[in-house]
């Protein structure tokens, strides 16, 4: 069912893809190490299996490969940031920068980006922050897949935060979540192995608890994080809505149900009141709180405190967020990246469309 | 089961028996003003019903009510606030006042808070911004009642986070939610009816599934929102994570297990590594992203989208968060407060011992 890449090889060929439709060497690397980011922390829905998707955005004109990406809007510790259409994998590096610049200054940046496109996982973004001893947060909408409570309507995208920070001996500190019960890459795993999803994870079209993985197909929408009004769909819902307000209300992007579909084919919203996706990033020093060593002390505290709580039966141990991905990232870099064959075929055929070898 | 109490009554009587502990007129003001925010928002495990709580916190030295708040490190958008063991009523008021200047001359403001006790409501905090066309954020740890998951261990409050956003026609967006599925006081109200809590909010002392609403007391936890791994628990568990590092681990305060609990009955935790229960406070001006009549267009835009929702069959509308507690208030401030009478027996007795009529 799989082959296997090695990390470099994946990460060459993306960055020679970006080139061929028009990324500068320095824009095509920049973007490739983001997308590759995803497959390395095993988001494989986010990875390299999504640039065909991104190859498709710029032939449909809706992703600009040599954008005029700038500041709007400015004051000390905030700025927007017009993406000018660019590649979110090229316009979100460059507003975390700007993030990063001003917490240099003045303790804590923050940066609202317009008319940007996908910028694949959070965790890139704001993991950034972390090698200059800050507390890096990075959040991005995305188009309509999930209903609100009580809502058939889908009306906000999977709509991920993710905040990392920095540790002392420890690994860092990496929540990086999409607001929804079940992210879309897992019912896709469920789809491609014929299997029902548990219920909470989807509704169909006229709001019934659904476990059929293809509902999103039919008119149905995912479920808010908190499945039901019972176990608390409605905080899931207000904080996908923090999101998008953040990413886009604040920034002038598209929110709700205007934010522009991933997939090329799919027709533009309609009566769009903004520009392109929102993101949102924010880095804050930690120094400008309280010494950097006395803080990295006491998460070095905390992480193992939390690390050797007792468990549940049959569980071997309590994870940190950030645990997982960093374990996948390290076997990866070892013994490579798995790619479906369906993947593997996308990229060749990405070789073949682009005359490279792969 | 219930009598009901006009708002003033209450307030003039909380802030008596704050001034009888030794608050200055002004700081009883603030306590008071803070603590019946919940009770008119319809948060009632949080109100009134709590004041004999912060009396015997006083009553065993753990508040003190002339405190010397200051800060003790500050840059241009940041502070941390030391609380000097006094009410959290009182020291949420002047951190969030500290963010909101800050806010005012650099775009944003950020402030932790170490040694300061419970605040009340987050909302209450948070929605001070609002008056300033300001996004408002609050946020608090508190003792440890929740499970991550996969532990048996108690190792986080319920950690609730605010975000309150000014619209401009329409009400303001205000999210204010416990980072557990069910809040404690929902137990509490099914503990008082004698009915089992649904299978997701608690587990027992060996981490299985429980429906009983007193298990807390045999040693069982409250569960992170999404309930299990399978529903994202881990997503809730984070959250929690992110509200007790930005409060406690950046500020020097108590964090995780160490947190001081809220009854005065409870020993305190041995080798605490902080000071005090610790908050966190945003305050980010609108129009230091953009100019505050665009995006205030834009929340009405999207409020009305999102209110206009087709709903579920059975389901009258798609709430905005923030709606219930607004109409519970417009409520309250027209027909009273209902309390129980465990609750009034508890102010009477209150009443009684300051010599003061109620």
């Amino acid at each position: 069912m799989e082959e296997i890449f090695a990390y470099e090889r994946l990460l060459i060929f993306a960055q020679k893809v970006f080139q061929k439709i028009g990324c500068s060497e320095k824009d095509a690397s920049t973007a490739a190490k983001a997308l590759l980011s995803a497959d390395l922390r095993g988001i494989d829905s986010h990875g390299v299996a999504r640039l065909t998707g991104y190859i498709r955005l710029w032939e449909a004109k809706r992703a600009n490969t040599n954008p005029d990406i700038r500041i709007i809007h400015e004051t000390a510790s905030t700025a927007v940031v017009d993406g000018d259409s660019g590649l979110g994998l090229v316009v979100a590096p460059y507003a975390m920068q700007v993030a990063i610049e001003k917490a240099g200054k003045v303790g804590t940046g923050w940066v609202g980006v317009q008319n940007s496109n996908h910028f694949g996982i959070a965790a890139y973004h704001a993991m950034k922050a972390i090698e200059k001893d800050m507390i890096g947060i990075a959040m991005t909408n995305a188009s309509a897949l999930v209903a609100p409570t009580f809502s058939v309507e889908r009306l906000l995208g999977t709509n991920p935060i993710c905040v990392a920070v920095p540790a002392g001996d420890e690994p860092s500190f990496v929540a990086d979540l999409a607001t929804t019960t079940a992210a879309n890459g897992k019912l896709e795993i469920l789809q491609r192995k014929n299997q029902l999803a548990p219920e909470g994870w989807v509704q169909d079209k006229e709001g019934n608890i659904s476990t059929n993985p293809h509902e999103l197909k039919a008119g149905g929408a995912l479920l808010p994080l908190g499945s039901d009004r019972e176990h608390g769909s409605h905080k899931g819902y207000a904080l996908g809505a923090v999101v998008d307000i953040f990413s886009a209300v604040l920034s002038g992007a598209n929110y709700g149900p205007w934010v522009p579909p991933f997939p090329a084919y799919v027709a533009m919203p309609e009566n769009m009141p903004g520009k392109g996706i929102g993101h949102f990033f924010g880095a804050m020093r930690i120094d400008a709180f309280r010494p950097a060593d006395d803080f990295k002390k006491n998460m070095d505290k905390w992480i193992r405190r939390f690390r050797s709580s007792k468990t549940i039966s049959g569980q071997e141990r309590v994870l940190i967020p950030g645990d997982p991905e960093r374990e996948i990232q390290a076997n990866r870099l070892r013994g490579g990246i798995p790619l479906f064959h369906a993947v593997v075929d996308d990229l060749r055929y990405l070789a073949e469309k682009f005359d490279l070898s792969f």
